[in-house]
């Protein structure tokens, strides 16, 4: 491993800029290199083969330019590709959203009664169920599939009549699994979510913490690579690849990044 | 051309089961075979090359079983590849929904100002005002971009608040082109929006009439292959390809086609 080489980060769009966002933050020497596959997204309503089957394609396209390690800023292909990743590329440390989001969400809910929203692949695949099973014995989890918020997200429609009424829709299929009042964190368990926390936090209401992915994958990034693999100084670059349309790319980008991106700042690769 | 081969039709999901439909209704006779690139929808965000290399891969497939005649009924496929297509399949009759919707507003119009909801690419290329231009000097022709119609009518959230609001709010910026209350006829440039018409009517009111591709293009199907090559009897099947989940294809296009659908009437297919 070159601890000077980037950090590859994946997502089917420009959801898992949130999660690059993240680890610009926490670890603002190390160079990323960030691929969203805009050709084919939205993933969260794919197969588990095409999903598996484009995470590989995208593995393969970031690998070939030398990233010392791969995070997989999407959690419908963490919860399908991190481990056929993890057997094709031995040699390259995987990181998904999925683990870090449910230690987020164990750490955060007091009752350990947690809803997740994520897409409708997420759910489909319990990765959230199995992975809070895992980590806290006795913890209720339900999540609800909630494919709009993708669309609104992407769309940068974060707040206002539609977003409300679209989010009071899936809250309110979510909340009534538990017992009233029972549940006391809300994981975003789909990285385009967190533009939308504002809006998702008012419905709501206090009572309900919100939790994503982003941050603690950052901090998993950094126990992994640990003090000989984390670079000292002298990176802090970011370069982006599409690989389809550079300039919507960057004007929606630009939402989840929280700062304006230029097209000329994308390349556009051919899986 | 065999009169005996099917009409191939080829949308990139299930909005194209619309006219699919209406080809069934018309031409009873004949065979279908539909083809929904469900593994990389939705193409109405995607750019000219990557929809237009989608399109090539589909009639390939379509082409190699034997087709009489390609319907793209999808309308950011039909404005980005109707032309490269008959370029690269010279034999093959091709007919887009983009004409056939023009024609369809245009003789349905009094007042000559005419909206159209579509989706970012079909909006993008500008493709139904010059549609339109070309069939009625002196009309009035604005579009406005509506993602989120794509994504409530897949999901077949089809009436209430959410999708009241929205089309209200897509709508609202599509009429405020017009002088007060001049346009009276509202295309559904898109072949998702159909089963969204009863809540689009709702809201825009009874002075506009609603009108989309779907029989129009059956129509120019029938007049295209002409008594020569129509099917007289025996045939009426139709078979169902999809590049990706075919138990969500059948449920989803269920909603579309106005008849359940079961997975196994729909064959996997790799581009």
């Amino acid at each position: 491993m070159n601890r000077d080489a980037a950090i590859g980060v994946f997502d089917s769009g420009v959801g898992g800029l949130t999660v690059l966002r993240a680890l610009r933050e926490k670890l603002p020497e190390e160079n990323l290199l960030y691929l969203g596959d805009t050709a084919r997204l939205p993933y969260g309503t794919k197969s588990a083969r095409s999903v598996l089957q484009y995470a590989l394609q995208a593995t393969r396209i970031l690998d070939k330019r030398g990233i010392k390690m791969l995070v997989i800023a999407c959690n419908t292909a963490s919860a399908y590709a991190l481990d056929a990743l993890s057997e094709t590329h031995p040699d390259l440390p995987v990181v998904g959203v999925i683990a870090p989001g449910a230690q987020a969400a164990c750490e955060t809910s007091k009752s350990g009664r947690i809803g997740v929203l994520a897409t409708e692949s997420t759910v489909r695949a319990g990765a959230y169920e199995k992975s809070i099973a895992n980590m806290r014995s006795g913890a209720e989890v339900h999540s609800s599939a909630s494919p709009l918020l993708v669309g609104l997200a992407e769309e940068g429609w974060l707040a206002g009549e539609v977003p409300e009424a679209v989010i009071r829709h899936y809250l309110g299929a979510l909340t009534e699994k538990f017992a009233p009042g029972q549940m006391d964190c809300l994981l975003l368990g789909c990285t385009h979510f967190p533009v939308l926390a504002k809006s998702i936090e008012k419905i709501a209401g206090p009572d309900v913490a919100l939790v994503d992915s982003a941050h603690t994958t950052a901090i998993e990034v950094e126990k992994i690579l640990g003090a000989n693999q984390l670079r000292r100084s002298g990176g802090g670059q970011i370069r982006f690849l599409a690989t389809d349309g550079v300039a919507r790319f960057a004007r929606v980008g630009g939402v989840f990044l929280g700062k304006p991106l230029e097209p000329d700042q994308v390349e556009l690769v051919d899986l």
